[in-house]
């Protein structure tokens, strides 16, 4: 019943593998039917290059596995926190790659220092807030969902879809998994072009606005919701 | 009738592909056949990775579709405007490549520190100045091909057949397509040396400039037009 | 007899070349049995690249050659001195990996920046002292394991099961020799991270120490006897 | 008659292309037959990873072409200036490889800050003066020889077999065309480890004296006509 979302999953798994974006078993990758409520997603502690369409999980919003022969991957919480709160959002995923995470370990968000993260992203990615001591026990992937949410209290997520979780690595998503998994590999380019920004010019400067809304806009007539907001 | 230059135009759309330089969808590639004035160039929205040869789109000086199953790519009024204006040129290449981006994104022309470099470029990478607020409307392709023609007004195309967009990209080009790719690999790889290099010395100088004559005119005789100017 | 050990020696080996750990002859792996002693190790001189499973030398722990064709690594006293002392380290890698061996290089340790470090490593990885003029004789080798076993003297080796060599590269270790590969592995993406962390933000701050504490447990219940000390 | 010769070139030249260290046509390669005075030599403007074997050249020691179907690379003069001032070199290595022609273009010799550089090369690894502009004439290529050899006045190039040439990228040389290869991806290996130790440690110190020694004659029993000199 849920072979033809699998196999769809493997596709945008193989998209963040040779993307160079995965390490081992670091990161995850779900998508929601948002009919049933049902969240296909990684199984836990599988290597990403040695996983089967056949080895990924189904669960409900609850957590409760529905099909699938191994445990979802821990982070699923986070998964659910996440697709709980953006109604528009169909897949998720999460990696350790290795320029956004370094942004994520360095704690700051990335500015938007050109059309190619202004094409994908609206404005500068954003960063969680640390995590308190006391979001660190047994609802702690849980927490990692609701700290993400909380940081986009006042953003639209499907203008801006990414996030840095301070001191641990990235969450992107879009409408489908594949679209996550593209929307990811966007935030790593973006990511790793900031940084050589930075070394070649430490006062390097943001696009300016303008310049922003035309290049955001230009490639997401669909969100024109936004263009109001920005163009006052 | 444009097979062959279909042909031509995969293999150096390959180069850039096997070279590195393209993300995606990101950057693009065109050649002008002069007796017609007809531009093959690569088509809107399709992975670089996914084309076939006859995916390419044939349209005239005007922007009219001449043969072909797409539109092209929305760069099109950018390559006209460089075609119309640097009458040797054959082919053009636009990339989002990851070093020569950054660059164009820290805001910084590449100084000619080494041979590398001087072989194939006369003098430092020149730099667009900014866009205008009121170059961001219908016309914003257009005036992307007419700010690099500005930035040309005395500087030879053929002696420098490379620009950084100012924090968008990168734009090469040649004789040929595969000239232009060429030199988009040769950008890329002086963009990297060139970081290095500072990081290695931060007070690191340019090569002396009867250096760089002997450079570019040991492998250059044919723009021997330049040589009694840079003698002097 | 040693046949299966030497081919589970090979795969180990397999994940450090694929993972662009290892360039020519530099670096080196060995596995040892308990109950015998005996220790498998890569043969000395021989190309990475080159080697078939048969390759590998069996040794016991007073160096003496037991099967083989070759003659060992020049570092099997260093293996020897940490098998020694470390009774349930199973594996040993030594690398001249890219990023890692460059803290070594700088003298550093390397800061526990994020949860890709957190997870495998309990806490900043540690560096050894400098090596003495006099430590440089015949017992080089055998003073590069004195100086490792020295450096964790207060510290659990299967709760940090990597050390950087001051000046040279690194030492990892586990249960086996693929364990031992795969914390090198680990410890490379964490070296890369932290570099590429302090050039985004040279003020950056390690994890806190509950968020460290959680990571490691989360990961290693097994070596839960650590958990009392850290949690006071 | 050369086949032999050439084959063993090819694969020299093979190794070079899947370290990295070329792109384009940039960088050449020869060895020397000893007894005859004939150089094998890659000839002038042909790609390296379109290069057969028999597409070598071979010249005399006055340049004059004895076999082969090309003219020999443009760099041939500065490869005979080296093979007359250095009697024990039988091949050499010309590159503009990433990671050490960004400190030739920086103009700094790579400080020896660890073993990997200290086991194949006894101390810094220098760099030539710069080019007077007198010395770009028609002797340009002879005169980039003629720099090495006077860069090498007071040292023995066995044990120092590469070079840094100011502004333009390296040479390096050994006993064979294979020999110099290899020591040219060790010179490449040494010169990113060099750049990235600076980037963790600023103030970065090289291994101390007797560590350098120790590591060079303890791969190098054969050049221990320097040891007598150096533990003074």
């Amino acid at each position: 019943m849920f072979e033809r979302k699998m196999k769809n999953m493997a596709d945008a798994n193989k998209l963040l593998l040779t993307s160079g974006l995965i390490t081992y078993t670091w990161g995850n990758i779900s998508e929601i039917d948002r009919l049933t409520g049902y969240i296909t997603i990684k199984p836990s502690g599988i290597q990403y290059n040695r996983m089967a369409w056949d080895d990924f999980v189904v669960v409900d919003l609850d957590g409760n596995v529905i099909d699938g022969n191994y445990r979802p991957s821990v982070d699923i919480d986070a998964h659910i926190e996440i697709y709980k709160a953006f109604e528009h959002v169909g897949g998720i995923v999460h990696t350790h790659s290795p320029w956004a995470t370094a942004w994520a370990q360095a704690g700051r968000p990335i500015p938007c220092y050109g059309t190619t993260q202004a094409d994908c992203f609206f404005g500068e990615i954003p960063i969680t807030r640390e995590m308190n001591p006391d979001e660190l026990g047994a609802d702690y992937e849980r927490n990692i969902g609701r700290i993400i949410v909380e940081t986009f209290r006042d953003r639209d997520p499907m203008a801006m879809p990414s996030v840095l979780f301070r001191g641990h690595g990235t969450f992107s998503w879009g409408i489908t998994a594949m679209d996550a998994a593209h929307n990811a590999v966007v935030l790593e380019t973006a990511a790793a072009l900031a940084v050589r920004t930075e070394m070649i010019n430490d006062a390097a400067k943001p696009l300016y606005p303008e310049m922003q809304e035309k290049c955001y806009f230009r490639k997401h007539r669909k969100h024109a919701v936004q263009e109001q907001v920005m163009s006052e």
